[in-house]
């Protein structure tokens, strides 16, 4: 159930104009022909990606004005900002790991410095 | 640049058999036959999954051994969590709502339950 919900949010996430329109619905609510305009795209190519959007629950529309503006639902993204967070300590781990090797870096420099300036 | 490795790391994740091996993989380093193993898949099948999962950062493959272990590499999840990071006070606000609501139903009942007991 879980993992199909996140099979569904992540392949709606992987489209940068999915990702741009939920960047503009965070500014608000906004009807097709809005969300349509920064794109070169048509309506009905922008009308596919709200269904995708709209299935993966990531965006509501509303019933009742005949433009059926969208609304942003994020609850599908603190699942995906829940699963994350398990590699939370890997990533850190790995910056632990680049920030030794640079301080190590850091040092020869400083010594290789010195050796060029005496 | 970003965007276009965002969509690789959320194609990538749209599928529960890659996230199972990511999950296997922050136990530690293991070889295509083991992570078949706990699948009811075949070892090109998997094979394939890991390709995906090489392709957008999401493990590397050592070249030394011949078992060719696999590794995770967490720096891709780094940046989903980022970018979910931007929805956060979405997910937030929509949670106060549903409190509030919750909170309005509770008085309701308790009211209900006062006139019930008169």
């Amino acid at each position: 159930m879980t993992a199909s919900r996140l099979d569904a949010t992540f392949a709606a996430l992987a489209d940068p104009t999915r990702r741009a329109i939920l960047a503009r619905l965070a500014a608000g609510e906004a009807g097709v022909m809005e969300l349509a305009r920064p794109f070169a795209m048509s309506q009905p190519a922008i009308s596919k990606h709200l269904k995708v959007l709209e299935r993966a629950g990531l965006i509501s529309r509303s019933r009742l004005a005949q433009a059926r503006p969208c609304r942003l639902q994020a609850a599908p993204l603190k699942e995906v900002a829940d699963w994350t967070e398990h590699y939370r300590r890997y990533w850190e781990r790995s910056f632990d790991r680049l920030d030794t090797y640079l301080g190590r870096l850091q040092r020869q420099e400083k010594r290789h410095g010195r050796k060029g300036s005496k």
